[in-house]
């Protein structure tokens, strides 16, 4: 028995999880569902995941898990002595990771997700034209909160130190949809620019930018 | 020396601290921070915060740390044999933990802040009248949501499983303001309505919720 991923191939969150997994060198299988057929609404996957959401874990004993940030933080935990460590063990080391993962929720998913959603999901799933003020606005918000970005990054490597951390990776999935938004939000910034590049070179996000597939 | 919070006395991000010091039964000081005035954008803050929000605590030792959440989750960790134990110490039951911190953040926050700061805060703070039909669609949102929080909560006591954890503590904040938003989403659903009301009858929040004032 392996770990089993259901999820979207493309999908952002599917990413997240999966990018994780390649760091920790965790084998496993990836399930697809359909979500352009609206296919995690169906009864064998709400039972999974109530919220009719993606993407979920199946682990080899049959525990569930769904969120991808949660699903990140249990292989790191499950899996703490092999691939790379991905969250300090020293309490203040921890607590600079956890403001870290924070920042990430409050001050850039909500901004580039919706923003991405706007400019490039909604296009393609509805073929609606987007909503450029709305789109702006969100690009607005995102571009004050990466200013800070950009004087914490001129000051240590990471979003919570010197050290990668779980914090960045969560990252990556909209990190990499914005400049197919037309934005420029992040290249205009040098450290921030930097600190994408080097996570995008990494072997795990090579391995999974393009589309999920599984490893065992 | 004792750990300093630096807030609001009616900030919801503030009260969410506060309350864990209280389950942890941590003394502290508490400074305010005049959010009406925007102190918070201050040199001697941004210091502190670089993105210019509360609340932020200076420790007994000199270490700062911002973001609620992730305060809450270093002073656990720092005071792991005191008080109520808030994360699990075990693999799968810390899974469904992190599980229930990420749904907080995805699928309660977002739509509680956004109903409680345009219905409230909004009025409040500009004078301007709430926008009915924004107001609306996040309720709208949020009660979706709540049906599965219904569900989950049909068949524990907590959201992480039977003992409560920082992710039920987390949601209090929104969730003692939505009711005078005139919004019923809470009491509608028995499991929710529940839920709260256990929380809401903590010592530790009773401390707090008309605004926090320190300790030490």
């Amino acid at each position: 028995m392996v770990l089993t991923l259901y999820g979207y191939p493309i999908s952002t969150c599917s990413k997240r999880v999966a990018v994780v997994l390649h760091e920790k060198q965790v084998p496993f299988k990836f399930v697809t569902i359909d979500l352009a057929t609206g296919e995690q609404k169906a009864p064998v996957h709400l039972e999974k995941h109530p919220f009719g959401e993606t993407p979920y874990i199946v682990d080899d004993d049959g525990f569930v898990l769904y969120e991808s940030r949660a699903i990140a933080r249990y292989i790191e935990e499950k899996y703490a002595g092999q691939g790379t460590t991905l969250i300090p063990r020293d309490l203040k080391a921890k607590g600079l990771f956890e403001q870290a993962v924070s920042i990430e929720t409050a001050n850039f998913d909500p901004y580039a997700s919706k923003a991405a959603q706007e400019k490039i999901s909604k296009p393609a799933m509805t073929g609606l034209a987007p909503d450029e003020a709305y789109f702006e606005s969100q690009i607005k918000e995102l571009a004050k909160n990466l200013d800070v970005y950009d004087k914490i990054l001129s000051k240590q490597k990471y979003l919570a130190g010197d050290e990668i951390t779980l914090a960045d990776l969560f990252h990556l999935p909209y990190a990499e949809a914005l400049p197919y938004t037309g934005t420029k939000v992040i290249e205009e910034r040098p450290n921030v620019a930097r600190w994408l590049s080097d996570l995008r070179a990494r072997p795990s996000w090579q391995a999974v930018k393009d589309g999920v597939s599984g490893t065992a």
